[in-house]
């Protein structure tokens, strides 16, 4: 009898990520992995958790069984109340009907694919860009139109070429991006907002690790740009950009919640689909992410930059002193990555295979993040889970690996 | 520049629900409401919540923490095994390669959109069908074959009529159906089956309300009765039933936990679309949702079919005192909702807008539970939250409303 024929053209688009598949591997505890970009679970406040718990279940109105019931779409006032506060800039007043609460900036991306994509649209992103983000725009079947990347993330004339073609749609992570580590100027962040409203282009820019800089913060968003853009209360009429945010970088990801700012007709449009998709998100777990971000959010994040500060600055020091000049890699500002551009012509793929089998160390190989093929020369590092030690260590012998690979007689 | 032709043809498919606006509205808590089809919060076990989160707390191991952290798109594995034990039968191995855990049915039903239903795929489903189904369905653009449905539920010569003219999919809930109130007997589900194979039709069952029985437990479920229908150890393979099942209406809705039960051909694609969609549901309240499952449920279950048992016979006795004979309902053996038919040309908007200003009551018209259209005439009434007193104060006032509308002169 069989399914195969009983799926659906989009699905059938859809395939096991390579990098998903490794990553079940790497359950193993014995390998030095420098592949998942997640977060280090022994920095989530669990004693605050505790706390809030126990203060919720004190208070007489009881509040955590008013979370447990159905609740509207939109998600937990306090918590939309909270974001709109915090992402209003001078020109831009937020207001919580800009903002849609979803199970993580995966499912706003997923959302805003089912608003916007349709098959065959045209979409703008980074060469290199983030993989999940491939894949549920990938469910909807459109074409990409990549754009060149240097240090400072995209490049203008690339970006320009893809929207003289003609997209649909702008996807960007403009701070210490996933996977490049880069991060992108604010002149050239002026000059993407000017050129999506010359081509008349949405832009979804993917704020996830914009709170997790390392020295002085990245530059203003696109969204507090498009506003100085546009002029004070003209951005919920005529805004193209609409902002990503998530409680999994800062906070914990297992809460999953995340968050959509944008202009009210496109919220509108947002809320009916995730009516339709999932009704709502937890709403106890909403109303844990509001008690912790008013609580303890601020402080917490200092601790989050101490930490993954000193990891990216032990990477950084390492790559330096061990790696051979062929190989490039970025210095991030922020974030979770290091990107390494290999030698023309080395595989990551096969570096990793070797890496596992000599050193029971992984990373990401580059070629999954590439949306039309290509860099397979190129490979993502992830610093935040790993101890100093580990980060010395595991470069070293990175390196090492790599020379071998270059000089193959040794 | 307007966003209005920036959304997909898909989104715009998409509008909002009546019922949903309606229940907005009726968050005065003077509204005597019989419209939302929701578990009581009085009834939520609340104080085995706190228990397990102390209990959670008090281990060495930390499981919380651990919860908190991103983790495997399929869902936590505890979780996953007791529900492949609670549904396996005497001819279905069921294992968790079989299970996904979603956020709620409702995420259930749109991954399996996603993965079955391409634009104008001709979907079968009851004429009345839940509301939910239609919304997310709605996002891929299908074409309906409604099912008429007497007291017993679909009709078998409907559903025959629908299958030879060729159909995707079938979308069915067996059991006190939302809103209809009927059971499908035994001896038509087996007939749904074997008609499901004649013709090659997929099958979502749908069973959300399947534990909440106030007599007799229903009837074996489809996914039981293919596993008689195909012989052991065969459904695997061969299987065409895909069942859901929900923590909603037996546990918390707040929690967000639903699961898929799937031959492990569907439930891997489903798996992909999950991970697209948003990584995975939340951990920690899966945690709680096993928790409970294997802690309190079954003794729990026995205090809601006692309670929502009790409100059933008031709603039903009530309607029996009260309704003039030209009123058709549905006797409900379980679930959480009555299905009346008005008199031809009684229109229950009408009603309703004369119930909401004379008397303070709401109930659900029942126009928007048909997918082509009609049923002006019927309305939903959900007995689940209300006391036994308002029930029958609500009844008589509601029968008083349909005798003076069938009577205007009086």
């Amino acid at each position: 009898m069989g399914w195969q024929n009983k799926f659906s053209a989009d699905a059938d688009a859809v395939s096991a990520s390579e990098i998903r598949e490794l990553l079940k591997i790497l359950s193993d505890p014995s390998i030095l992995s420098f592949a998942g970009g997640i977060p280090d679970p022994a920095l989530f406040p669990m004693a605050d958790v505790r706390r809030i718990q126990s203060a919720l279940d004190a208070r007489v109105d009881d509040p955590t069984r008013q979370s447990m019931q159905y609740s509207q779409t939109e998600g937990y006032l306090p918590l939309r109340s909270w974001i709109s506060n915090r992402y209003a800039t001078a020109e831009i007043a937020l207001h919580p009907h800009n903002v849609l609460i979803t199970n993580g900036a995966q499912q706003s991306l997923a959302l805003l694919a089912t608003a916007l994509i349709d098959t065959d649209s045209a979409i703008a992103l980074a060469d290199p860009t983030y993989l999940g983000a491939l894949q549920i725009f990938g469910t909807r079947r459109p074409r990409y139109l990549t754009v060149e990347t240097d240090d400072d993330g995209m490049t203008l004339e690339s970006l320009e070429n893809a929207f003289r073609q003609g997209v649909k749609l702008l996807y960007t992570i403009p701070d210490f991006q996933n996977p490049g580590g880069m991060t992108i100027p604010r002149d050239r962040r002026r000059r993407m907002v000017e050129l999506a409203h010359q081509y008349n282009v949405p832009i979804i820019e993917d704020g996830a690790y914009r709170a997790l800089y390392y020295g002085s913060p990245p530059p203003p968003s696109l969204l507090e740009l498009e506003g100085q853009f546009l002029g004070t209360g003209k951005w919920d009429a005529d805004g193209r950009v609409i902002h990503l945010g998530t409680a999994s970088k800062t906070m914990m990801p297992g809460l999953r919640v995340g968050w959509t700012i944008a202009p009210a007709v496109v919220l509108d449009k947002l809320v009916l689909l995730k009516q339709a998709n999932d009704l709502h998100t937890s709403t106890v777990n909403q109303v844990m992410v509001h008690e912790l971000a008013t609580g303890i959010l601020d402080e917490h994040v200092q601790v989050l930059r101490r930490v993954y500060g000193e990891r990216r600055d032990a990477m950084v020091a390492a790559l330096r002193q061990y790696l051979p000049n062929t190989v490039h890699f970025t210095t991030p500002q922020g974030g979770m990555f290091v990107w390494l551009t290999l030698p023309e012509g080395m595989d990551a793929r096969v570096l990793l295979e070797k890496a596992l089998e000599k050193e029971k160390l992984a990373f990401v190989p580059g070629a999954a993040f590439h949306a039309n093929g290509g860099g397979e020369n190129t490979l993502r590092l992830a610093f935040s889970t790993c101890s100093l030690d580990d980060i010395r260590t595991g470069m070293k012998k990175l390196a090492g690996l790599i020379i071998s690979e270059q000089n193959p007689a040794d």
